[in-house]
């Protein structure tokens, strides 16, 4: 069952975690776990110094300034295949400054952003397609 | 934490599913969720007849026959982000035939493939890099 928009940005709002895909120059893609909130019809993805990283400088920052496509997928995985549903988002990204706002609403998802300077930045995706699938 | 190899690969084989990016020639990049089996060191990826698909032909084997680079993801999400854990393959993938054993490894792990026909064929991922990562 193809889910409509308002359905795709339902479930994004409510969605804990996704994957982010980024152009890789030689290996060609990269996809990545992230967390992510909802905000006037962007994604913001923080750019965080709460969970380690094995890199100082983030290779899915690199990938967006030489590429800024990329997609956003969301799924939730079930045993019963019946219960299955994604959405994914395609659009173009880049690095862009924490705000008050963006921060706030990412501090309100996830407990782990309320403490000061667990953001450092942020990748904001503004989407180009949306599209959504539910088994049943 | 970096995880090594061979951790990596025991967290692939218990993992219940995955996400499975490829290359496109317009949108720079796809991604879906998969499930899969591991069979002598390769992932296998059934191309299913069970769960229900927007097109007769899939974009990921239109995507690989022109560029057979991927990446699968395994991760687990977790409210306690200290339990987070994703482990990555970077490889080259083709479709291939449906064969006995590979059919058996996909029922044994999914019930959902005892029915006869539920698999058409597989994409099956050739290594190239795993890495691996726990946050604790």
């Amino acid at each position: 069952v193809t889910l409509d928009e308002p359905s795709c940005w339902a479930r994004l709002a409510i969605a804990r975690h996704g994957v982010l895909g980024t152009i890789h120059p030689d290996r060609g893609l990269d996809v990545v776990p992230v967390v992510f909130a909802v905000r006037d019809r962007r994604l913001v993805l923080p750019v965080d110094t709460v969970k380690p990283k094995r890199a100082r400088r983030l290779q899915r920052l690199a990938n967006l300034e030489r590429d800024g496509r990329c997609v956003v997928l969301v799924s939730e995985y079930d045993e019963d295949w019946s219960r299955l549903w994604w959405v994914r988002v395609h659009g173009l990204a880049a690095e862009t400054p924490l705000t008050d706002a963006d921060g706030a609403a990412l501090a309100e998802r996830y407990p782990q952003y309320r403490r000061a300077g667990s953001i450092s930045s942020l990748i904001t995706v503004a989407p180009a397609a949306i599209t959504g699938w539910s088994a049943s």
